[in-house]
């Protein structure tokens, strides 16, 4: 069969003219090549997904916040991905992904900035089995901009602007990065073979602990609870606005899940990226799905911020695992995501911990479950890996910000006056209102 | 020549190192996997701009709604997304497309869930013309979400959340697979010859029979018509979140449209997914730019909802044939879609329709008109096939849906109370405002 | 080596069983066609992105008007990118790359509409080397309409409805295919060497010398400079909106700048995109970066509105030349890009030139900026002829848009009466209100 094809292989060519129409010499083996071209190319369309995820965390923010604080909160918001971009340039990438360059094996990566390959890189010297090193850092960015993204949502509200960014640039700068190494930088987490596929724990538990730290040392909103522990109610501003950013997120994960199969040059890698986004559509749907029934059981009635989180929280469940699960299983492990938070959200509220949007629940709890939850369909995966992994980077990731929100806390102040926080961030921190002329002050 | 060429290409593999890059012997064959990881590719671009239609949608509803009925617009519009999702995983999806395995030759077919390839699929057993399950799975759902989101927008602000619910499931799970399964499932109607490329008529005209059925059982909302048949404007409460909901519509049909190719992998394949990107595109401006000079003619002022479903209706007018008309065409096409709904909507209130959003006239009535369409440029249409395909269609989605409707009716009462309606759905169905600085109350 | 590298090749075919899977004998040689699908989907997925720019432009804009006179400026944007689609589909597509058919040989195109290959073109006189014309009409269709957006921000709030559209057919259909032929048509500044990558000056500046000249010819609005010249703030009336806008402008700017690449098909041209990714990314987050810090030290707290149009001229100035910068220059320029629009936007309002979302600025100023910029990284650049392209661009286009809107002016009267700007240009040119329950009148 091989000759026959051949030959009509070679007459094809011949037909098609190639001599002629190569005639300046650039022809391409993609049998070679092809791995290289598709790979960079699921990490571009994956990354700009991924990118867009800025933008939908941004929305969910400014929706669920009081219209006082949105204009600051979209500055944050803005700021932190802009920040985060030059951070990881700058330290990040390279201290994530040290390749042979550890100052400490497998826990401490190099202090270098990022170099992309020359223009118009040749094939001499070039991995062909894996994608441009530009495509690769533009993907990696945008995972870690996500992590500071989670932040911004649970100190909402009362953090200043500028401790806030400062912590914005060590958590991308520094502490993202090395905690991700030990996984994706094939560090010591990777050595033992805890599985995160795409993050889970490396991004999602990580901002939240990164986002617990922060609450702790900030405390809570003023007037957010009464004497006697009762919440009292601070209604999201606009809610079309945060459910927009929550179909952003649903979009942009079919980047961040798919695009990290890492490969999509052979027919078993695009098959896996194709389950992938089968499943992370249907553990988001079991999630909404959860949410929706569970609070309409606990309360007689839906509530639409918990269907929103619990759509997110059915996301962040699959991520560490969205491609060995079935369909059954995947929104089976979304749906528990979504019943977590339903749960998760008040529990933290009792503790007096005061996540303006919901972050630690659904990126912390749902993200320490989803990575547990590997071990039901990845036989790699051990329940004492799993727990080491998460624990480990859950913790490091906490103890740092811990310090460094105290840090910050006693040289600048962390959050604003009593005052400033009443009358809206967006008076002392920026003096700009977001809706000027639809609220009275 | 082909010597010539075969040699350099040798010479090239040779100078690429391709044996020691390799050297896991994965090598792989373009010229046979490169049609299945292109066509796969384009289910997946394709699949996640659909998907992005469901926000779209959402977006588009609820800027439409009074603002008291917001919040419950959108609840609707992520939970039927998720429901949708789910149901056709566990039984639209073979329903649609049964293959060999139908129940009633080509009229019904198989009840059984939806399995994916399995991991790292290898090559052999696989079709390689076509593409991964995943993937083709992924776009399809899309599609039958799309067809409950139709829905939602004609029956808002009077219909009560959880029949609304159950009957998306009913409409997603199996009304759309069945009618879908005559023509894309390859059943009676596809043997007729009936052409309806991206669904004009099997999406478009199927969910706005639904939403007729829903109008018709459910009833106007209180106050919308005077006694002497007169309208009273109930004006959408946020036009640039409607607005925007367009746009993220018309970005999506280029996915919806263009990977209805369902190939991009040879050169005649990916230069008509440009053709029909492009004739997309004009059609969707043709019938902005007829219902923007209508709209001014007739009533001394451009009216921006109807610019809006213009638009839409250009975009449903081009989907039974993008790919055959000429720009000229396709223009034209479009623009009297978005005449035919300047004067439909008006007719529908005369008749006392309460369409909220007017999606029984863009997707309906525009989409019979793009189906008889297909006959202006493409050969294999007859007239008479093209009625006899969006007649039946319609037909049958209209009698089982208004079956539907009116059970759920008679079981648990399809709309709210006049008094919960006059309050808005969201005090009565959530509980939760939308906008809750914004407006007084 | 590539002996047995052939030999595996050959077994790995008989392995695959091609001769069955391709009965119906349309066997493919990927190393001729691959260029011409890579290079289409390149502009395929570009030319979505550059369209969704379309939104982000509505978005921008009507969040930063005033409430009553937010359904206009959707109305326009909508509008105007229908009339520009249907304008350069009809004549500017083939004015703007006449090919060898010149009326004046470098500098005026033909006048001819568009049409598309035949559906299932053959490799047969196709240029198998570039992409599908439908994509590339697709593609830069996207670009002209860019144009016309940045036009709609400057004269907002003042201008017609009717003048503002016919003026964007004659921009989309005639001044900016010229100008851009010039170069891109491979016109006489191409012959000169004239360096613009993406568009600095052929998209941005030139929108920004077409809004001048509205902006001189219509005059400020009532009420916006006092007599002694200092300015009355006219806040936007939804952030949130604005935000979204540029976070949808910076996503499409990967397909804007990306896309310019014109080719992904060689390990070469991808390892590019990528480079341009990442460039224009880390440019965006410098001038985001620059206008935040810098506002914060000139007016003692952070300027939202700066921080997003800091964004957006970072993007605007890495435009010029997105590839051959490494990531610390491509950071540097896009801050001093940010660092330009802060003192030039005030510049603007002391000669009084009210420009509503500082268009002029963003657009010009830093499309100049970027496109002079190109000398510090591009070695076939010299600093006398990028002066010569982007000052002939600017000129030719202020002074035939000057012309067009001073004929518009006298003709059919360019702006509204005092009374109906007072009033609002919702209740004037569409009688419809954008946010009906949120504002008083």
């Amino acid at each position: 069969m091989s000759k026959i094809f051949l030959t009509i292989n070679i007459i094809a060519i011949g037909l098609f003219g190639t001599s002629s129409a190569f005639a300046d010499g650039h022809t391409q083996d993609y049998s070679v090549s092809g791995f290289f071209i598709f790979n960079t190319l699921l990490f571009l369309i994956g990354g700009f997904l991924v990118m867009w995820m800025a933008a939908g965390f941004a929305m969910l923010e400014t929706g669920l916040v009081r219209a006082k604080n949105a204009s600051t909160q979209l500055t944050k918001n803005v700021a932190l991905f802009s920040l985060a971009s030059i951070a990881y340039f700058i330290v990040g990438y390279n201290l994530m992904y040290p390749g042979e360059g550890w100052i400490i094996e497998g826990w401490l990566g190099t202090f270098s900035p990022t170099s992309l390959e020359p223009v118009g890189v040749k094939p001499d010297g070039v991995d062909l089995e894996y994608a441009s090193v530009g495509s690769d850092f533009f993907f990696q960015l945008m995972f870690c901009a996500a992590t500071a993204s989670i932040v911004s949502g649970t100190v909402a509200e009362r953090v200043k602007l500028w401790p806030f960014l400062i912590f914005t640039i060590v958590l991308t700068g520094i502490f993202y990065p090395i905690s991700a190494s030990w996984k994706w930088g094939e560090g010591w987490l990777d050595a033992m073979d805890f599985q995160d596929f795409a993050g889970s724990t490396v991004v999602h538990a990580t901002g939240a602990a990164a986002a617990l730290a922060g609450a702790l040392v900030i405390g809570a909103r003023h007037g957010r609870y009464r004497d006697d522990g009762s919440v009292i109610p601070m209604p999201g501003s606009n809610l079309p606005l945060a459910t927009l950013g929550m179909f952003i997120l649903w979009l942009g994960w079919f980047g961040f899940n798919g695009g990290s199969q890492l490969a999509m040059g052979t027919i078993g890698n695009i098959a896996d990226v194709s389950r992938i986004f089968a499943n992370t559509n249907t553990a988001a749907a079991g999630g909404a799905v959860a949410a929706l029934i569970l609070t309409q059981i606990l309360y007689g009635k839906s509530d639409l911020t918990m269907v929103l989180n619990g759509a997110l929280a059915g996301l962040v469940s699959i991520t560490a695992e969205p491609l060995e699960p079935s369909l059954w299983l995947a929104t089976i492990i979304g749906a528990i995501g979504g019943i977590i938070i339903v749960f998760s959200v008040p529990i933290l509220d009792r503790l007096k911990i005061d996540d303006v949007v919901g972050a630690i629940s659904v990126h912390g709890i749902a993200g320490i479950w989803g990575t547990l939850a590997v071990v039901l369909s990845n036989s790699k995966a051990t329940l004492g890996t799993q727990i080491i992994g998460t624990v480990s980077i859950c913790l490091f990731t906490f103890v740092v910000s811990y310090v460094a929100w105290t840090i910050l806390d006693m040289l600048m102040g962390a959050r604003v006056s009593e005052e400033n926080e009443m009358a809206g961030l967006d008076k002392s921190e920026l003096g700009i209102d977001a809706y000027p002329e639809f609220t009275k002050n």
